[in-house]
C-alpha cells in the first residue's frame, strides 16, 4: 500500500508542497482537494490586473513559460490527483479520514498524512453590510466583478478601508490607469500602521496623496451604508459619500476546519506548528496563510501572511513530510509594496511593535543615496533603523524611496535573523560601483546613525516640531535660500563657517540643528556637544520631513 | 602635549580615516600628507566621466551637496590639516618622524601614530612602452587626456588590454557616447576573469559583443608598437592597429614606503594588516588598496582593491586609533560592475579559485525572473552558483542579467561571510512583491538547483556540448518550433507529455534534458532517474546558452 498524502487547499502553500513531495516520493498518492475550480492564482498580482499593469487573469495563473495551471497541468505535468470544486467538511484524526462535498455529491477519503493550506479570508469590519457596492478583496471573482466596474465608468470615486499592504496596493490601481477618485480610509495614525512607524508612513501617505489619493488616517471607520446609487462610509463623524467601497482591513487564518478537527490554534489565532510544521495533531501538518509562525526579532509567535512565506512553508513540509531534516524557521517579516514609483520595504519590528514587545528600543531616521550621489539615476533613500541602544541589537528596518529600497531591506532581513547589532551593520558588505551602490551601503550609514545616537549625537523625529529648541541651520547659503526652514526662526550658519562663528550661537540654550539629509548637522551636533552645547539634530534631514510633507499631523 | 596622527595619502581610506578621527578627537593633530594637489575624487566615477554620464571630473570631487572637497573644505568643514602636493621621501619609525617634499622644500615631521593610505597604481605589462599612445586609466588626468582624445575625434579605434573591472567599463565609455571602435583583449579566457567562471563569463562577452565591443580572449598581448599614426598590438600572434591602446591589467599596492619604513608585507605583496588595520611596526596603521584583506571564504589573505572595503577600512581604522574596540572583519570580495545594459555581480569565490584554493567544490548554473515572471519589467536572472557537496558550504555566487542582480549578490555576500550552508540559501528569506521580486527569491531558488544536483540531479555546464548524451527536449511545441534545439540531433517531448511518452526514450543510453531555462527540465530528470534512465540537464536553460551566444567557444 502506498502512502496517502492529503492536501487541503490549491493555494501557493498547498500545490508547492504536493508538486515537490510529487517529485521526492513519485510511488505515493497525494490528492489536493480545492473547493473552488479555478485556483492556483498567484493572488499578490491580483491588485495589478485592476491596475491594468497585468494583461488578465490568466497571466497570474500561468507558469513563467506560459503554461496554464490548471487539473490537467497539475495532474499531467505534476502528477497530482487534484480534487477541484470539492469542500472539506470535516476531518476524523482517529480514523485518517476526511469527509468532502464535490460535484458528485459527498464522497470519505482515508489519508496517512494530512495537510492544511486553507489560506485566509478577508476580515470583515463589524456590521459590515453584505451588499454589492461594499466588496472585499482576496479572490479572483473579486478582481474580476471591480474591473468590470472600472470598465464600465461605474466607479468614479471609491473608498477603500484599510491602509495595510493590499489598500495601497489598490489605492494605486484605482487611481493609476483608471483616475477614479480614491479615499483611502485607516484607523491607525498613518498608511501601513504594521510594518510602519509613523515617520516612514508619513512618506507613503505623502506618496499616496502626491498621486491624488485622499488618505484619511486616524479614525476607523463607524458605519457603511450602501444604497441604490451609491455607498455613504461614516469615518471619524464626517461621511464619504463613493460609488464604492472596498473594505481591505487585513485577513484572517482560515481555521475552522482544522479547530473541528482538534488541531490546536496558536496565541494569534492561526494554526499552531513546530520548525516541521506539525500541528499539535499527529500526521495533521499545516502550510502558508493559515498557519502562524515565529518572528525572529521577538521570538514570539507571529501572523504573517505573506507569499513569500507560504511558498517556502509548502516547499519545506513537502521535505519533512517525505523523511528529510528540513525545517522551516523564524522570520524577520520582510515586506515590500509599491506605492506609485514609491518603493517601501520593512523587516523585523517597527519602534511602536518593538516597544509593545518590552524592548527598550530606539529609532533613528537617514536619508541617503541609493547609489553614487554623482550617478545621474542615484535616488534619495529614507531609512528608519530601530534598535536597543543597550545592547546595540538592530530590531527593525524600514525603508522608503524610488531606488534600491528593496534590496537595502532584503539584507537588513538577513542580519535581523541572525540577531545583529548596530556594529555588524556598520561594517556590512556590499556590491560596490557607481551605478548600483554609494562606496558605503546605505544600512552602513543606518548604522553609523544609531551608534551615533548611541554615543549622544541623537536625532530628533524628521516629524517632531523643535519644541523649545532653537534652529541652526547649517547648509550652504545657496541651500538656505533656495529653500529655507519653514517651521519657525532659524539661525544660518554654514558648516563650513560654523568653527569660526561658535560665538554667535547662545551657549546656554539647546540647539536643533538641521540639513538637507542629517549628514552635515550630525557633524555639527557632535562638535558642539564637545564644545558643551546642548544640541540634537533633525533625523533623515530637512528631505525627510519635505518628503514627508512636513511636521507631524 | 596633543597626539598627533599622520595620514599619508588623502584617498578614500586616509581621508575617510583622518575626517572620522578628528570628529572622534577632537584635540588630536591631524595632518594628511598627499603628493598631488587635486584629490578625492570618487575614482570609481572616473569611467563615467569618460563615457560622459557623468558631466565633469568636479562632481567627483563634490559631496552630495555639491561643496568641492579641496583643501580649503577639509580645513574648514572638516578640520584637518592638509598639506597637498607633498611627497613622503622616507619614514623612520624609531624616531617617528617623516620626510617629505613639499612646494617649499624639505621638511622633517614628527607622529605619534602613522596611517599608510598609499593606494595602488596600475600594473604595466611587460615591456610596456612610454608613449602617448599607451596610457593607463587611473588617475584624473588619465581621464581628462582620454577624454580630450575623443572629443577632437584623436580615437577612431582604442585598444581596452585588460577585461577586468576597469577594463570593461572603459569598452563600454568609449563605445556607449562615443562610438569608437573598441578591441577589448584579455589573457585569459573571458572577461573578468577573476570574478567570473567561463559561463557568467560568456554572457559578459556577448553583452559587450552585442554592443559592436571586438573581444579577443584567451591570448596574451605581446607586444604593443606605438608609432605617430597610431599603435599596433601584437596578440594571440595577431596585430590590431589602433589609434590608442589603454592598458587595464589591474592595479599593484603602492607598497615602496612601507617597505622602506621596514613594514612586512603579506603573502600578495599588499601591506599585512591585522583586525586593527595594524602593521607589523608599532604605531604604523595601513588602510585602502595599499594593504591585503581576509578573504572570508578561504580565510587566506586576499588582495581586493575595492572602494567599498578602504571606504569602510578607512572608518573603522579611525575608530581603532581614538582607542575604540573597533575591527575590519574577513570580507566576501562582493563587486558589481555594469556592462552597458546588464549588471554583474560576484562574492566569494569562482570555481576555478575555490578548486585552487583546494575545495572540492561544484558549481551550478540557473536562470529564473528577478520579479514576478508576470510582472512586465522582470528580467533574466543567471546566477552561477559554486559550493562544495559534500559540506553543503555556499562558496561564491555569480550573477548576471539587466534587473535586480547586485541586490541578489548582495544577499549572498551576508550568507557567504557566516559560511552558510546551501540549506539555509534555500531558506533565505526576502522582500516579496510582484514589482520586486519572485515569490521565491532567486537565490533560494539557486540554492534547489544545488540540493538537486547534490541528490543526483546535475546540471551540466550551459556551454558545454552534450557529450555523448542524446538531448531531449521537453519545452512547449510552440517554443520548440520558435526556436530549437540547433546543436545537433534531438527528441522533442514536452513535459506534458513525458509521463505518457516515456517509452520513445531509449533507456539505455544518457540523455541531456533541455528546457528554456532548466527548471522543467530539471524535474524531468529527477523522474528519469526515479525510472532508472540515465539524465542530466543543461544547466541555466537554453537561454543561458543563447544569452552567453552559444556553445563554448
Amino acid at each position: 500500500m502506498s502512502h496517502r498524502v492529503m492536501v487541503v487547499g490549491a493555494s501557493a502553500a498547498g500545490l508547492r508542497c504536493a508538486a515537490r513531495l510529487r517529485r521526492l516520493q513519485p510511488d505515493w498518492r497525494i490528492t489536493v482537494l480545492e473547493k473552488s475550480t479555478a485556483y492556483s492564482f498567484a493572488a499578490c498580482g491580483f491588485p495589478y490586473v485592476l491596475s491594468g499593469d497585468i494583461d488578465g487573469l490568466e497571466e497570474l495563473r500561468s507558469t513563467a513559460w506560459g503554461a496554464l495551471r490548471d487539473r490537467r497541468f497539475f495532474e499531467e505535468v505534476k502528477g497530482l490527483e487534484i480534487l477541484e470544486g470539492h469542500r472539506v467538511l470535516a476531518i476524523d484524526p482517529e480514523a485518517k479520514t476526511l469527509d468532502a462535498e464535490g460535484p458528485d455529491g459527498f464522497l470519505r477519503l482515508g489519508w496517512d498524512e494530512l495537510v492544511l493550506a486553507t489560506g485566509a479570508s478577508p476580515a470583515r469590519l463589524p456590521g459590515q453590510p453584505a451588499h454589492p457596492r461594499v466588496q472585499s478583496f482576496h479572490v479572483r471573482e473579486d478582481v474580476a466583478a471591480l474591473k468590470r466596474g472600472l470598465i464600465h465608468g461605474e466607479i468614479g470615486h471609491v473608498a477603500v478601508i484599510g491602509a495595510g499592504l493590499v489598500g495601497v496596493e489598490l489605492a494605486e490601481a484605482f487611481r493609476s490607469l483608471w483616475g477614479a477618485e480614491v479615499t483611502l480610509l485607516e484607523a491607525a495614525g498613518h498608511p501601513l500602521p504594521q510594518p510602519l512607524d509613523p515617520e516612514a508612513g508619513a512618506l507613503v501617505r505623502a506618496a499616496l496623496e502626491a498621486e491624488g489619493v485622499r488618505v484619511r488616517c486616524g479614525a476607523a471607520v463607524e458605519r457603511i451604508e450602501p444604497d441604490d446609487t451609491g455607498v455613504t462610509v461614516l469615518c471619524g463623524g464626517e461621511p464619504v459619500r463613493v460609488d464604492l467601497a472596498v473594505v481591505a482591513v487585513g485577513v484572517r487564518p482560515n481555521v475552522e476546519l482544522a479547530k473541528s478537527a482538534g488541531v490546536a490554534l496558536g496565541r494569534t489565532g492561526a494554526i499552531a506548528v513546530d520548525g516541521r510544521l506539525a500541528t499539535s495533531v499527529p500526521h495533521i501538518w499545516a502550510a502558508g496563510d493559515c498557519t502562524e509562525v515565529r518572528h525572529a526579532v521577538s521570538g514570539e509567535p507571529a501572523y504573517c501572511p505573506l507569499g513569500s512565506l507560504a511558498n517556502r512553508q509548502g516547499r519545506v513540509l513537502a521535505g519533512v513530510l517525505a523523511g528529510r531534516e528540513e525545517r522551516f524557521g523564524s522570520v524577520a517579516g520582510a515586506m515590500a509594496v509599491k506605492v506609485f514609483g514609491v518603493s517601501v520595504a520593512a523587516a523585523g519590528c517597527s519602534l511602536a511593535e518593538a516597544r509593545r514587545l518590552g524592548f527598550q528600543a530606539e529609532a533613528v531616521w537617514m536619508t541617503t543615496d541609493d547609489r553614487a550621489h554623482y550617478w545621474p539615476e542615484s535616488e534619495d533613500i529614507h531609512i528608519q533603523l530601530v534598535f536597543e541602544p543597550e545592547t546595540l541589537r538592530v530590531l527593525g528596518a524600514q525603508a522608503v524611496g524610488k531606488g534600491r529600497v528593496a534590496d537595502a531591506v532584503d539584507v537588513a532581513a538577513q542580519l535581523l535573523l541572525r540577531g545583529a547589532t548596530v556594529t555588524e551593520l556598520e561594517g556590512v558588505e556590499h556590491c560596490y560601483a557607481p551605478p548600483f551602490a554609494p562606496a558605503l551601503a546605505p544600512l552602513a550609514v543606518a548604522g553609523f546613525v544609531a551608534r551615533n545616537h548611541v554615543e549622544g549625537v541623537r536625532c530628533l523625529s524628521p516629524l517632531l516640531a523643535a519644541e523649545g529648541r532653537r534652529v541652526l541651520d547649517v547648509r550652504l547659503t545657496a541651500e538656505q535660500q533656495a529653500r529655507p526652514w519653514e517651521w519657525g526662526e532659524s539661525l544660518h550658519i554654514p558648516v563650513e563657517e560654523l568653527r569660526g562663528r561658535l560665538a554667535e550661537l547662545d551657549h546656554s540654550v539647546p540647539w536643533l540643528v538641521v540639513c538637507e539629509r542629517g549628514t552635515r548637522s550630525a557633524e555639527a551636533v557632535r562638535w558642539l556637544l564637545q564644545r558643551k552645547i546642548d544640541a540634537c539634530y533633525l533625523g533623515g534631514g530637512m528631505i525627510w520631513r519635505w518628503s514627508a510633507g512636513g511636521e507631524s499631523r
